[in-house]
């Protein structure tokens, strides 16, 4: 979506509906009694709702071309719009044969009814228009898509059949629009989880719920041993919980009421109630509380890759965006006040390391996320406490140089935060990693630890995500790779393609060298053309292609064929193998 | 559980239900105006509910022992026992004070009540009994519990007193039983469990929900990576696959019939309907229905450990062995017919590696459970697809000396299997891998590959578990082991305990050389005794402890102690970590 400047917004918002207009002369013109729904501007262009005749017919793709090419007729002729006001009397004369136009008079209160009219064309609106169509860029619009819609967005009410259109101020804006929507198309995890045959969706088991091959599996693990590694440096260690709980869980922590329309409950014919969690931080505060602690214990610092479950609206569920069980690497740091700002410093190196290893590291923005000083009371937990939390966190920014952005009103219901912004593929910002500090829920839990001087004391919760959902990452890292994966995160990092049937032992013994190197190989030992083998590993975007002939069995070469980069020549096995081992261990980046 | 054969069952019937009625003499005799429950025979004993006044008092083990010791003063009396037969109005008389009798001879249609006497002592009963009292051994019996049993085992009845007792025909009988008994409490998982802090329960979670620890969860991901690196040898590849589904899967794969009791419903207020899923092979097959398939790449072998969902009776979940999510090392082959038997082998020789490191392998043995022949109705598929698998099961038996034993009637509702049963730690059998031939799965989902006559053929399924449910298996193995865990699978492998404070930094370097060399090593530097240290690290059954001092220092050796072993002499460190690298790569069993 491209951000329009408010100051714009009324010119480019006259030009987009008077296009809607034009479109809606044409197709009265192209269709004769075709009935008009409602045609409005909207983010980026325009649309107009047509019921054609006979029922059930609708526009072709060569129907937009003509319409879009006579519009750039009419706007030559610089038609002007003018307002008019009639009474409703006149107004339902003057549509009696449009019935939609009808249904929105009956909808009106006001005895005067406004119009627009450009030529012999009077719509019921509003406005604001061009004054005359002289205003509108020839080059800068473009009919893009037909759909169908139902009269008011009611499927109880009739299907109508929708033309979009895309309208910008300048025909570059058009363009780059077109660009980026075009390479968002061709990044759109969707179709690349496929071509890549990484996940699949299967009517039988529902939306909202990916179903993963070995492949897709495969990244998903490699990149919470990625993390997780990294977690293990920093002291958190494994703990496995269950997906289910009693209620009462959430009605301590607070969950039960705030997520109260997404939780999923589970019942069973034999009278069992829970409820499926959709969070994990409860969960580990009762292992913590499975023993009594002692500050020399702390920090204790725990972490789980596992499910959560949210009963997000059915509408809304598509792709690995937004699905109804999230695979949620989830951590929590159990520490004395004073160990705090050490824990956080902690959790802001394993972000930063982790992210390196994407090359998104420096390509980002923190905030320092504070509550609403007007409005304590929306907040749990003390004054002092949030005084306390929110100075540690700008300690940190100015000592490990975040720059920070303080983000008033937008903190936790428990605590500040500090949150860190990537860009996706297409340069929109993407809040993944989180650091929040947390006293209430420990309190909530009543969760403690024997102080040095022998007292019981509530412990600080440190609540962490470095890539928070597994499926949202891969859905980021699929669309910002274009599906080519960094060499280290690839299911099959080199594929060997003998030239002919004598070839191919020795391209299996290749296979074997490398896996001995712990390099994820195969070979293509089927019948296919060399040139068809090679199209395809460059469609699953496999690093690195090795074509093995009689030559390269002579010389104990391999000729390259790098993602990307085409062909490389030949090179001795060793040295490939040496090459690629560094790249894989240094987690090298190339785009 | 003993077994008791079944000539015998009537003798120690006798003497247990006779013990029954001696027992409720001393207790009329000792708490007068005591109100009688029932008092059968059961298993390994007898029992007595008793409604002791006033309300709400009960026994004291102190009382257990005075009741004991009086029943043998009766035995030795030679007290004989008689049968009497009464009306139901003599009954009613007889009984008058005795209001839960009175309750049992309103459920009785007959007009002739039956009555058991010995002594003063006259019991509704229909026997049989001892002919006389010396029958009863003296000495292979005992009262062990004191419960609280609510009348008719309903909740809304008054709670009663119970006493149980054990008893056999022979003293040596009795004694065996409670080594065993003695045996299985020390070796419990759910003491074990949290003895060595591996999983708990929290009460605001629920029953049957475990939450594991660092240590628990550090096990079962090493038993994981321990099956799925075997399995990987022999092609299987991860998948994942969420826990939620639309029931429609389960409605074709036929689980939805067969599990409807333990189906956990999932709704939410937004008005979805989904179920948990009690098994992952229809999960699993929707994967391999992502793509069309061609013969060429079959077998086409899936795993996954991952949830699965029973709503098991509140009464029967307890410990690991019965909880409502079990974690499952799920996995599948699709193959061609032709494939069917070497993929069974293979599934063996996995079976055979993966439990030969644990020392099980050889404690076993093999059932081929086949179908009921003379019902071949209670099951699907074809009757020509059914010889041919079992004829396949029984050639891998033979071929690969398994020796299965034929169970008829045992085979899955699918086809047949192979069937591995192990000895828990009491010697009891217990069944966990299974390798299953299912024909029909794959018809019902309309799984299909093109054969090489470029024709749709339906693949062959072959099921297979290797440890089961985690869960399960974990409690097997703690057990097994008495939590003294394989050297490979302890969560510390190795704990160096420094003599004093001067020794603490090398125990500290040794501890970074052990993880050098990938040994799961902690020091113990804090300020308990050695002693305690040492004692601590035996309770964690950690397999050995190193102990550091001036001599340890100065020669640059350490002092060991193995687990089980104590004390075993100065070594160097060096020699030591070149033995227990052996000893950890071999998988070694030390009992």
């Amino acid at each position: 979506m491209i951000k329009t400047k408010k100051k714009k917004i009324d010119k480019i918002g006259n030009i987009r509906h008077s296009l809607s207009h034009l479109m809606a002369t044409v197709v009265q013109e192209f269709f004769p009694g075709v009935k008009l729904g409602m045609g409005p501007a909207i983010e980026n262009g325009f649309y107009y709702d047509f019921d054609l005749v006979p029922k059930g017919t609708s526009f072709t793709p060569q129907d937009l071309s003509k319409i879009e090419k006579r519009m750039r007729e009419l706007i030559k002729q610089n038609i002007p719009f003018n307002k008019r006001i009639i009474t409703r009397t006149e107004a339902k004369e003057l549509f009696k044969n449009q019935p939609y136009k009808l249904d929105l008079i009956k909808e009106l209160r006001d005895n005067k009814i406004n119009l627009y009219q450009h030529g012999n064309f009077v719509d019921l609106c509003l406005g604001p228009h061009v004054k005359k169509t002289e205003e509108i860029p020839q080059d800068a619009f473009k009919l893009t898509k037909i759909a169908g819609a139902y009269w008011k967005g009611d499927e109880k009410n009739p299907m109508l059949s929708r033309i979009y259109g895309l309208a910008f101020e300048t025909k570059k804006e058009l363009e780059d629009y077109l660009k980026i929507q075009e390479e968002a198309e061709k990044r759109d995890h969707r179709k690349l989880g496929k071509d890549l045959d990484l996940f699949y969706f299967s009517e039988l088991v529902g939306p909202g719920l990916p179903l993963f091959t070995p492949k897709g599996t495969f990244i998903k693990e490699e990149l919470q041993k990625n993390v997780e590694a990294i977690c293990r440096e920093y002291g958190f260690e494994k703990v496995s919980t269950p997906h289910l709980t009693k209620i009462d869980l959430y009605e301590i922590s607070g969950h039960a009421k705030k997520f109260s329309d997404e939780l999923f409950r589970v019942t069973s014919p034999r009278g069992h109630e829970f409820v499926l969690r959709p969070v994990q931080c409860p969960h580990q505060t009762q292992i913590y509380a499975s023993k009594i602690r002692s500050y020399k214990e702390l920090p204790i610092r725990y972490m789980e890759s596992s499910n959560q479950y949210r009963a997000e609206k059915t509408g809304e569920v598509g792709g690995l965006n937004r699905v109804y069980a999230i695979t949620v690497e989830d951590g929590h740091t159990f520490c004395t006040p004073e160990q705090v700002k050490s824990e956080i410093k902690a959790m802001v190196n394993i972000i930063k390391k982790f992210y390196t290893s994407f090359d998104l590291w420096g390509k980002h923005k923190v905030f320092l996320s504070v509550r609403d000083y007007k409005h304590h009371e929306k907040y749990i937990g003390e004054k002092k406490d949030w005084d306390l939390c929110e100075k540690i966190l700008q300690e940190v920014s100015d000592e490990m140089k975040l720059n920070a952005e303080k983000k008033e009103g937008e903190a936790a219901l428990y605590g500040p935060k500090l949150d860190f912004m990537f860009k996706d593929a297409l340069g929109r910002e993407i809040q993944i990693p989180t650091v929040q500090i947390d006293f209430a829920t420990p309190k909530r839990f009543n969760l403690t630890y024997i102080n040095k001087e022998g007292k019981e004391q509530n412990p600080v919760m440190v609540h962490r995500a470095i890539l928070g959902s597994y499926e949202r990452f891969l859905a980021l890292i699929i669309e910002y790779f274009a599906g080519a994966l960094p060499l280290w995160l690839s299911p099959v990092q080199v594929q060997v393609i003998p030239i002919g049937e004598r070839h191919k032992k020795y391209a299996q013994s290749m296979v074997k060298e490398l896996e001995a190197e712990n390099i994820r190989a195969s070979a293509r030992i089927d019948n296919e053309t060399v040139g068809k083998k090679i199209r395809e590993g460059e469609m699953q975007k496999i690093p690195y292609l090795l074509i093995v002939g009689d030559r390269e069995m002579k010389n104990e070469t391999i000729g390259i064929r790098e993602r990307g980069k085409g062909d490389l020549g030949a090179i001795g096995l060793s040295d490939f193998i040496e090459q690629i081992k560094i790249e894989i261990k240094d987690k090298k980046i190339k785009k």
